[in-house]
């Protein structure tokens, strides 16, 4: 097994550090092959009985990157109805997604019932298929940033009609939707510290013992 | 912001690589100090709104630990009966947790009601803050295997026993049983695929186009 030193593990904490969700994207297109190459690296993540149950679908019509647009308006205004006085002007002013400029979008779902792995590991908990999902989606985050690509994970969306839009299959669970591109500015603190809407909080308050 | 080279690139795709499930492991504990070191770089995870849901409990006590592994045993029992003939043979065959072994036990709860965030980004999605959770333990596991550390995901649990055995609030929802320590073997290939049980695929099934 390769030994990691010192000097990498103080650039992967810096990668985890800088890894942001990026909502103000340059429009200018990733290189030729960049894509595939942050997506094979992020299919090497962990899956429940090696089942794999991540599919990515790479949404590229205007008509229906335009479907998820109006899909985020919609329920962007219902949440900020949920706020009222100076919490809802400070919801207003928080930019939550960069669809209309990302040139990437990739909405990642979860085969619910895959033949893959032959079930294993997950009959106490078969929602450990989602979470599989996830675990390729944050490698697929860290594999982006270590290319200089920002990602950003839009989860104000109704998931009926995203897999509406999308026209998939009714064993896809709908887990998130990603925009990737060049960040138009950089930030080591979240978007959502910088405009004071929640700090983050001490490491040990999520500690306990037993 | 920093700039990763190629040559962090490609150990950053060697860390994703050897990444294994863990279920050997060697009883040394880790050193003074390694573990906090891997929980804080892990604490680091993107979360929805902010919120960090994570709830990490150390489980130490021997009694509770021997809880766990019963109820891992008792499931995994039922589990193996799901399947016969060769595949039920092939199943006895595979090692599926390293309770017993591993010096440190983590159980990693999500909070679904957190205060943090004020419950941003997740009006649609409620169950955006389980992955949140599930970003952390995957940044968990590279942070854990850049210091020589395995980690092995036990799922073969039931959330309920697992919950009232360590004794949480109500509102914790069980995510995860980890276990984690130094691997007695180490290995290029996932147990699973090494024991025949389920082949890796190729990663072009998994991506489509709308």
């Amino acid at each position: 097994m390769p030994e990691f030193n010192a000097d990498f593990r103080e650039r992967l904490e810096e990668l985890v550090r800088w890894r942001r969700d990026v909502r103000r994207f340059r429009r200018e297109p990733l290189p030729d092959g960049l894509l595939d190459r942050i997506l094979s690296v992020a299919d090497l993540a962990p899956s429940v009985g090696n089942s794999q149950p991540w599919r990515v679908v790479l949404v590229e019509t205007p008509e229906r990157r335009q479907e998820i647009i109006r899909n985020f308006e919609v329920e962007n205004l219902k949440a900020k109805g949920q706020y009222s006085g100076d919490q809802a002007q400070q919801y207003a002013r928080l930019k939550l997604a960069g669809l209309r400029d990302a040139p990437i979008h990739l909405a990642v779902f979860c085969e619910d019932n895959p033949e893959q792995g032959h079930g294993l590991g997950r009959a106490t908990m078969p929602e450990t298929l989602a979470y599989s999902v996830v675990g390729m989606i944050q490698t697929l985050w860290l594999a982006a940033r270590a290319e200089g690509v920002g990602l950003g994970w839009v989860s104000i969306l109704r998931p009926e009609d995203v897999t509406a839009t999308l026209d998939v299959r009714d064993s896809w669970r709908f887990i998130a939707y990603l925009c990737l591109g060049y960040p138009e500015e950089e930030h080591l603190d979240p978007e959502l510290e910088r405009h004071e809407w929640q700090q983050r909080t001490l490491t040990d308050e999520r500690l306990f013992r037993r």
